[in-house]
């Protein structure tokens, strides 16, 4: 018999997607950072999304509340602005043990209110449940956004020869940001207003394992120049591709833009980094490309 | 300190949602079966739920995955139609552990469609995630539904001296009912298309818990007619109002349409009862009133 362990998360939401209808409103469907829908609105797509972080997975007991709360929001939030949208309504399910106290679910509120607050959400409705003992409490969150129609931006449509880029430094974020990052909207916004957005997606896994879904979903191979990869300070490429939880853009443009992108981006954002890391290829989704200085990765 | 177990649900919930904002768009929060979401669209609200059934809480680690997943997604079609509305979009966020066996989860996911299908709702994403060993797994199901502005129905526009309803048995459902039942979707569209219904939940947690809400919400007491509550088979009073997990309809109606409306029902749902349990009164939400075969509860 097979087990979660042994096929990934990748492979399983593979299978379990396959025999999904497809509803006639549904634009863009599992697989992507939100779900977009047309609810019939001339200008606007609906995006959906749902996530959760699981204590002893995503934060640990003794985590300051406030800090999960605002984390459990700030991760949606996240994928809203990768799909170059805005969230708007947030349902937050708390599964929580009866012996938890009940200070602590309300500093967890809190942190959620401040981040939604901070964003421009709404957290509209939800839903709690106890827990077995011994059990690990589940905080999920969905919610709804919206993203203007000719500025969607999914993660299927870079084509070969356009530019990798990520914004701000990679790696290590496990020892300091990823209770506390600033989710990359106003980022994300100004891109999609100003240039041609290929692909996008946040980093939640890490480039190594994030980019090669990227590439698979637009058909594409890659390249990444080892060399460019912005790394945060003590780790090094290895951390910087792998640590995950970076919630970053990764995100592709025309070679065209890249020069006059980054000058503009200097002048907007001053203290964020934005970086080329390499280019999406021509060799179909899972091919590898060699080059001196290149990292290359399972596709 | 106070835990969880101290203060209950209701009092949780209170607690939690005091200091959230309120968006303009938001015509219905915290509270009821579903949010209320204005979006713009002439005709038609937009509902939003989020629910969650947990092992160990809400079925067992050995009950069939088809049934659980087509109980989770049972209980959020139940509280759509409970608004007077209907389903739409539906995520999916999935918290299990690493050992658990991937033909279970792709059970699971056939019992989800196959609800979900059935209630003419799509599946349109989700989120998976690892959960540490010997922790109970979480399901948690949100999702998107619409109503038409003249059939939504709260649950806090009840008024004294309307007559409450329920629909089905009650009682019992723990032995039967509870991994299988039909959500009350056909029998919630005709009443609010063709009756004045004045408020109405789904029977999640029993009548003895469900109906103080109700008439809380609407700023009322209540009487039950003990006689008149039907009971399933095996179950007495207690029961039937007690277990919860009924999924059945409770509602109000203006005491003039109750003839008319139990002899239409008669002749569309010839075999699903509808039976006139109590009324409302205008004593105030936490109002008791007594009298010969009327059962009371704490509001």
């Amino acid at each position: 018999m097979n087990y979660l362990k042994d096929i990934g998360e990748d492979a399983l939401i593979k299978k379990l997607i396959k025999g999904l209808g497809k509803g006639e409103d549904l634009v863009v469907g599992p697989g992507d950072d939100c779900a977009v829908i047309d609810v019939g609105d001339a200008l606007r797509y609906q995006l959906l999304k749902t996530d959760c972080v699981v204590e002893g997975v995503h934060y640990l007991p003794e985590t300051s509340a406030h800090k999960v709360g605002w984390k459990a929001i700030a991760r949606v939030i996240s994928d809203f602005a990768a799909m170059g949208g805005e969230p708007s309504q947030l349902l937050v399910t708390l599964v929580m043990p009866e012996n938890q106290a009940v200070e602590y679910v309300e500093q967890l509120y809190r942190g959620m209110e401040r981040c939604a607050a901070e964003f421009g959400a709404t957290i509209s409705g939800g839903e709690t449940s106890s827990l077995p003992a011994g059990s690990s409490a589940v905080i999920s969150i969905s919610g709804t956004g919206w993203v203007n129609k000719n500025q969607l931006v999914r993660r299927d449509e870079g084509r070969p020869n356009e530019v990798i880029l990520v914004t701000g430094k990679l790696g290590g974020s496990i020892l300091e940001k990823h209770l506390s990052f600033t989710p990359r909207m106003k980022e994300a916004r100004w891109l999609v207003e100003n240039y041609p957005i290929t692909s996008m997606m946040d980093l939640s896994d890490g480039v190594a394992k994030d980019l090669p879904r990227l590439a698979n979903s637009s058909g594409c191979g890659y390249f990444i120049n080892k060399e460019a990869v912005p790394c945060n300070m003590g780790c090094d490429i290895s951390a910087a591709l792998g640590d995950g939880e970076d919630y970053e853009l990764l995100f592709t443009v025309p070679a065209e833009v890249l020069e006059s992108l980054q000058e503009e981006w200097r002048g907007v954002f001053p203290t964020l980094r934005l970086t080329a890391i390499g280019e999406l290829t021509s060799e179909g989704a899972g091919a590898l490309s060699l080059g001196d200085g290149w990292e290359h990765f399972r596709s």
